[in-house]
């Protein structure tokens, strides 16, 4: 069904969105198509993150509505954190597209217009919004790519994501990877900013480490 | 590069391949990028299979042209086997689009006029030509779809493919599975089939689980 959402939006999707699609089905089927301990924990520790966030903000992309636009609409409700789409391949017929989509899903997303940039990124790619990710103290980007993950730890973002490649330049990067399927985990990280639970010590090297520890039995089991 | 390949391609390369590239991508992180041992014990394999068969059929479809059409071309010629266009989303512009491709490497390819069925497969799918995979006793179906391996098995056919996931069930289902990148593995199986080296005794679902522990021993060291 994902597969198929993902193509029926036409160019929406960018086709380097797709292979990317693909890449992360491939560690979903290591993972056993389930959220794996080490995830719940990382969900926790995101959760508690977005809960004490000032200006918390979900940057999303193409393959993120394409996939999860009613659980990120329900996601930026429960912790009132804005949404901003925010493209690697950007164009404005697919920024207004996207736009049209989470307005469907009652979420007046930023990023049409875009006044501020990310440092350190090449033109199109660094544009955002000042009164989104500028001025975010904490950016939750699923799906996101190495580079634009990499400049927002740079700006001193506090950055989030959700990864199923736990061996991933943006899982490496961020301050905490949540290494789970979009959809499978988006009402997991609902229920914790909900429920409150406080994480005590998170380490994102080592959480990381644990997922590969899974996989690894997994394939040898 | 060969991602800009399969999406310059345009529609000539459905976005399910694009999907499924990106699959294989990531299981090719996973092997370190390289041809693993098992995988050069089922070249071997697969090439003195090819040697001996009577009638050798290449099938190629749109990720498979656009990665590779040369050395699909220099595998024929050395092999005696003939190529054959065989799609899972088939249209009469995307036959005709990688024909010219084949042809641009010496290849004149079968596919364009079908007058033969596989068993077990539905309406365009099961479209193949009598002088191609219709009379072919060893079938060479790389990047190939599961259910389409399993009928050209189905068939009595000797199937050997070229796919890295070794948990696909196409790689399960064929009598010889190199689990390696096309571009890294044609030229390997392309020198085994001249050198002519004999194999002596070769399990596939042995050779799969070596694969399986190759990766495994990878993700934990």
């Amino acid at each position: 069904m994902a597969r198929k959402r993902l193509v029926e939006l036409g160019d929406l999707v960018a086709k380097e969105g797709l292979i990317a699609h693909g890449r992360g089905e491939a560690f979903d089927y290591l993972l056993g198509e389930a959220t794996c301990p080490p995830a719940l924990e990382a969900i926790k520790a995101a959760a508690q993150t977005i809960r004490e966030a000032k200006a918390p903000v979900i940057s999303v992309n193409g393959n993120v509505v394409a996939l999860a636009a009613e659980e990120i609409a329900d996601l930026s409700k429960m912790s009132d954190a804005k949404v901003e789409i925010n493209l690697f391949h950007r164009t404005s017929e697919r920024v207004s597209g996207l736009f049209e989509i989470m307005k469907g899903v009652g979420i007046e997303a930023l990023g049409e217009e875009v006044d501020d940039t990310i440092p350190g990124l090449s033109s199109e790619r660094a544009k955002c919004c000042s009164e989104g990710i500028g001025s975010a103290d904490v950016v939750i980007v699923p799906l996101e790519d190495g580079d634009r993950c990499q400049a927002l730890v740079d700006m001193g973002k506090t950055v989030i994501t959700i990864d199923l490649n736990p061996l991933s330049r943006t899982s490496q990067t961020a301050h905490i990877t949540i290494v789970d399927e979009l959809t499978r985990c988006l009402p997991l990280l609902i229920d914790a900013v909900r429920g409150g639970v406080d994480v005590d010590g998170f380490n994102n090297k080592e959480n990381l480490k644990e997922v590969l520890g899974f996989i690894s039995d997994r394939i040898k089991n």
